[in-house]
């Protein structure tokens, strides 16, 4: 495992590791307002689906920390215009809404209790929220394991890693318990343009942990694949929709096809967070688009296109049920019909 | 047509835009020697198997002219040298080969004639070679315009335009005759990473001649093509084997095996100068390995991955003949079974 942490909570106050600024450079910024918890998940300073779910939960907790209401009605209403602000910096990762929702739902809880003990309780549900993503990627990571073999050559689009969780990440979470066991993985990072999540943050962490990964630009993806390098295709999800469609990393669907094509597995690492019952398909995800200026400028000395070129920029797309192999849950393997498979494992069934 | 000569000869000079500096920079270089070719082709100041050709054809002219030789034997051995230097400069394209060849086969026939009049003939074959390109062009925007209807939504990777030919470019070609009879087509163009041909080249040629184009990341074909707003992809070819596989840009196969996903016609452009014949299949296509550094260094400030990470950079790939829903040369619209078909056209039957 990589020793990284990219949340922190220190001496009352909330750290997250800048991951604009890697691989150059491991800073971390404090979150001490509603605009700098917003800021940090619209910059993609915190990303991640898990991450971005916990680093709301203690961002809505250091912010109403600071709340000055004596009864329970006021604190509310500040606390849900707090809440109400925070979801607008990003539309597609489910888990931002649900980490959201069940602060708000522990805060309801606690209609009968003195403030400072609310503000304790929310505390604590952010620590349960931050400990219950490391449980559960740490179980994915099992699962996930459980469905490769030593030697196995494996590609993965942006970073689902580490940094994008409380621990361990999704679908590189069984990369670092093969590791510890031996297993001599060949991974493949996509770089994921246009911000380069997989160059910069998955090339980065399993160098870290002395992991064999090789960077590819995003369109070199099916000629790996057609060399025969790739056994395996694990990627993260931002929200799944009850039919199995999975919103990921743009460029994913086009992946999965890929590697329906050539007769690999493609495998969708989604913790329960992210399975969102209540969108009936990937048609229904609202698609963030971001600016254009992110394809032609970022990083550049000089631009990449002529000032002006119109760019379009969707931070995602839908990967379709029916080219996703299995969805990898903290709660078991998921298998087509996603429809009826994955209400049970939402059950606990 | 945007009004841009790639290659120029004026006062026996030979002139390339140099297209690492677009779209910043216009920018032309004289070819004096052996090496400026070499360095040109090699680092890509000229690129697109056209192109490529007929610079290697001017540029062998511009070193042999300058060879001191009185007798043929002697002459044809110094030619045969540069020949054999320039051909290691890029492996894939074939047009390099077969315009060096041509320019040979031309001297060959000239082995009773005085030096002096043996380099004029050579000169009046580089021109041959560039007005034959520019006429085979301007073919294939004629049969290239005849698969495609006005307002058609059209995907174009890398860059097979006016800069990467003598003129009107082969794929390109049709937008460019297209938009002179009022065809409002819309365009999407691949940036191409590493290199950034469709950002830097394609985005930048069309916008000049007034096309509507939108550049996107190469992850974001599948999204552009789900969204319904792709009814033709449109690429161009560096070599194709008999069988009709063909190399092209890295990236274009990924680009070819998802149009077939989605029900989109996927039309290569290939010269029949770009037709080998004598390899069979794309499997004995040697693909161009280059520089890991393009991936992650390449026009930034700061690296875009870890120092000393591992990259596969592969300059081409393989788009296999059952991906390709026909194959446009100057000589007519080429249809499966290839096998047959190709060389019938090549025979011009």
């Amino acid at each position: 495992m990589p020793e990284i942490t990219p949340i922190k909570f220190n001496d009352g106050k909330l750290l997250l590791l800048d991951q604009t600024l890697l691989p150059n450079e491991e800073r971390y910024i404090e979150i001490a307002t509603k605009e700098d918890i917003w800021e940090a998940i619209y910059n993609l300073r915190v990303r991640g689906a898990p991450a971005i779910g916990i680093a709301a939960a203690y961002g809505i907790y250091v912010v109403a920390r600071d709340i000055e209401a004596d009864d329970f009605e006021l604190f509310k209403v500040k606390f849900c215009e707090i809440k109400e602000y925070l979801e607008s910096a990003r539309p597609t990762a489910v888990n931002l809404f649900w980490a959201l929702a069940r602060m708000e739902k522990k805060l309801l809880e606690l209609s009968d209790k003195p403030i400072n003990e609310i503000k304790k309780t929310l505390f604590a549900e952010a620590e349960k929220i931050r400990l219950e993503d490391e449980s559960a990627c740490l179980a994915m990571g099992k699962y996930g394991l459980s469905l490769l073999k030593p030697g196995m050559g494996i590609l993965t689009h942006c970073n689902a890693g580490t940094i994008a969780t409380a621990k361990y990440g999704t679908c590189l979470s069984p990369l670092y318990l093969g590791r510890e066991k031996g297993y001599n993985f060949r991974v493949f990072a996509d770089e994921t343009r246009p911000l380069l999540q997989g160059a910069r943050l998955t090339a980065w962490e399993l160098s870290k942990a002395g992991i064999d990964v090789t960077l590819i630009c995003d369109n070199m993806a099916s000629i790996v694949m057609k060399n025969g390098w790739v056994d395996a295709v694990l990627v993260g999800c931002d929200r799944m929709a009850a039919n199995g469609d999975g919103a990921n990393k743009i460029g994913t669907s086009g992946v999965s096809i890929l590697a329906k094509e050539y007769g690999i597995p493609f495998y969708m690492f989604a913790p329960t967070s992210t399975i969102d019952l209540s969108t009936p398909t990937g048609s229904e995800i609202e698609i963030e688009l971001r600016s254009e200026e992110e394809i032609y400028r970022m990083w550049y000395k000089s631009d990449m296109a002529p000032s002006g070129t119109k760019a379009y920029n969707p931070a995602f797309d839908v990967t379709e049920a029916k080219y996703i192999t299995a969805v990898v849950t903290e709660k078991g393997i998921v298998y087509p019909p996603y429809g009826e498979n994955l209400k049970k494992v939402l059950k606990g069934k």
